[in-house]
């Protein structure tokens, strides 16, 4: 049976390849995403889990949308107006899908920076839409490029991750945030806001959603897999009633809803006098591993290589002088560190800046600084043959 | 934002919105297709929902195909060959989403019967499939007309429930499993066989699955909402490998993968000592009331309205004189009684006999015999009028 042409198109994820390479012992991986599995807040479920057993409603059929008593704790949690609501999918990667299926049709155009999430360029690669790159500074889009992209080729949405940046790190400044609503409503391009690394801020303050200075052309997407547990798969969507009504009718078809005992659990998590100071923890390990990370890298780095200092989310964007990072990671992998080589996370035949992501949330600082040291004595070697 | 064409055509689940009416506490429900809640196997799941808070691994990200432990479970479980693999899906309904975007391109011809689940409908209806139908007898699809449609429009796939259809509650006979097997395999047309009743035979014996005459052209895909929990969204898929793989891409972008704590507690339900007699508890429940609902309809029903008796699964199909069904869907409704109305299970314009879809499984005995009460109490008044 012939795959559809949709899918013809559509490349495995490298990245989840890599993570099944990666499972090696011998292999530190900073090629995933991935929190800390010992920092994951069970025993904060664990009155939950119990507690489930008790509550025969949830492992009924439940409603599309999501379980009731989450979805009411959810509405007040993100502060929104009576015109928004919340819907609760399987991940906030389900959300993105349910976009994409909602609203594109083939060839319409979606906006991203480039680099971008690879799950998310999978997910309009699979209703065919034609996604158009702008390029990415510190600060965020370039906005004269973003401005002309929306003049000329009116595209139907732009799609981003303004908060620590899959995989550049990048967080958008207040400015940035301000500039890119006021176009989205200007050129009435509905600004699709993924925010799954937005409470893994370690330093800085905390900024506006960009979907908080336009509240009526946004939709955001929301993750719990990092503050609470991936395995879980829940994430929610939010936005005007208008833009989400749609997504719950494909949802309908798509898994009719999604697990109603992990929305119980979750929203025991979420009520739990101590989530707070469960925040708190992940945080300040991520950024101890990150501060590893981030000096280790500073220290033995070829000074060819560059790399930005980050404020929160999971990953260091190291950039390289021109070479061909597969071959790179295959060398390093060989040599017991797994990475991502940055061609993956830009659209196919799209040229690359030379990069690899590392990952800062899973490994421990002592496995940190034997990845640098391992990833390093290939960069020396490997770049000095250039 | 406007919404995708693919999406203008979809009718948005008349059931699902059926079953928020039906929460009304004077009314009684034969409109859905829920398991009785106080059958849920919640005691055998205990164990396994106090362990997991001792498995941290099953709270991390896990493999798009499903958790490893419960894939081999189930590869030996439904005894499949080394050439053949399993996946989880968030619900089997996932299963078949991710059928229809893996490998039907906008026109592409599918075939089911008619009447047909609407929940399949709405699947291959979001991919923009051309839907052709067949009659179907008390056997099974009209074989003549099949092998006819098969000839003429060289379907992709042949979609169908053989076992206790939705809605008509037919189970195909052996003779005509073997002989659609064979036409599948003459005309090279993918078999997908949609068995979630499949476990819920009261009586009567069982007969092998169509795909097991044509294990190279067939896709199965099992519920566990049924014999488990519908709550927890899990569903398994299984056929050769080369139609597998496709699957698990288009699975990658839709949800990254189904949960792991809620695979796992299936794994330990599936291999509990008493599964077994928990299975065998459902189908005595179900079959008593079946027998109750039958027996009421039996000595009540107009004489111009039929139906069928059935051997499992969880409907009876009344048929009715040619009237206006979704009036009189309306008019039980105000009496106190949900039910479905024939035309949900047909494509849209397609001409569908006059007939009602009756659920017996959720609703107690007391509840059957007054539901029927009211709704022949109708249906006298009504049909006397036409």
């Amino acid at each position: 049976m012939e795959i559809a042409q949709s899918l013809q198109q559509i490349q495995s994820s490298y990245i989840r390849e890599i993570l099944s390479a990666a499972c090696n012992k011998n292999v530190i991986s900073l090629a995933g995403g991935l929190p800390d599995e010992q920092a994951f807040p069970i025993d904060l479920m664990r009155p939950t889990l119990t507690q489930l057993a008790e509550m025969p409603n949830v492992f009924q059929y439940g409603a599309t949308a999501g379980y009731g008593p989450l979805l009411d704790f959810l509405q007040h949690h993100f502060a929104l107006p009576d015109s928004h609501k919340v819907m609760m999918c399987t991940g906030s990667q389900q959300g993105l899908d349910l976009i994409a299926r909602a609203y594109i049709n083939p060839g319409d155009t979606v906006v991203m920076e480039a680099p971008s999430y690879l799950g998310a360029m999978q997910v309009f690669g699979l209703v065919s839409a034609n996604i158009v790159t702008v390029a990415q500074n510190a600060h965020g889009p370039d906005l004269v490029q973003l401005e002309q992209c929306f003049e000329q080729q009116s595209p139907k949405m732009f799609y981003a991750v303004p908060d620590f940046h899959n995989p550049t790190g990048v967080c958008w400044s207040l400015e940035t945030r301000q500039q890119v609503a006021a176009l989205c409503i200007k050129y009435n391009v509905a600004f699709i806001e993924d925010a799954p690394y937005r409470e893994l801020r370690f330093s800085g303050n905390p900024i506006p959603l960009v979907s908080d200075f336009c509240p009526e052309h946004s939709i955001v997407l929301r993750s719990f897999s990092k503050i609470a547990s991936p395995g879980l798969r829940l994430g929610a969507v939010s936005g005007k009633i208008a833009f989400l009504d749609p997504l719950i009718k494909v949802k309908q078809g798509a898994d009719l809803h999604s697990s109603v005992p992990m929305q119980a659990l979750l929203l025991g998590l979420l009520q739990h006098d101590n989530f707070g100071l469960h925040i708190d923890k992940i945080r300040a390990l991520y950024k101890t591993r990150y501060q590893v990370l981030f000096d280790a890298l500073q220290q033995q780095l070829p000074v060819t290589c560059g790399m930005n200092s980050v404020e929160g989310g999971m990953f260091i964007w190291v950039t390289l002088p021109e070479c061909d990072t597969f071959a790179l990671a295959k060398t390093l992998l060989a040599n017991g560190v797994a990475v991502v080589p940055s061609p993956v996370f830009y659209p196919e035949a799209h040229p690359a800046q030379a990069a690899l992501r590392l990952n800062f949330t899973n490994a421990t600082a002592e496995e940190l600084q034997e990845a640098v040291r391992r990833l390093t004595d290939v960069l020396h070697n490997t770049l000095a043959v250039i």
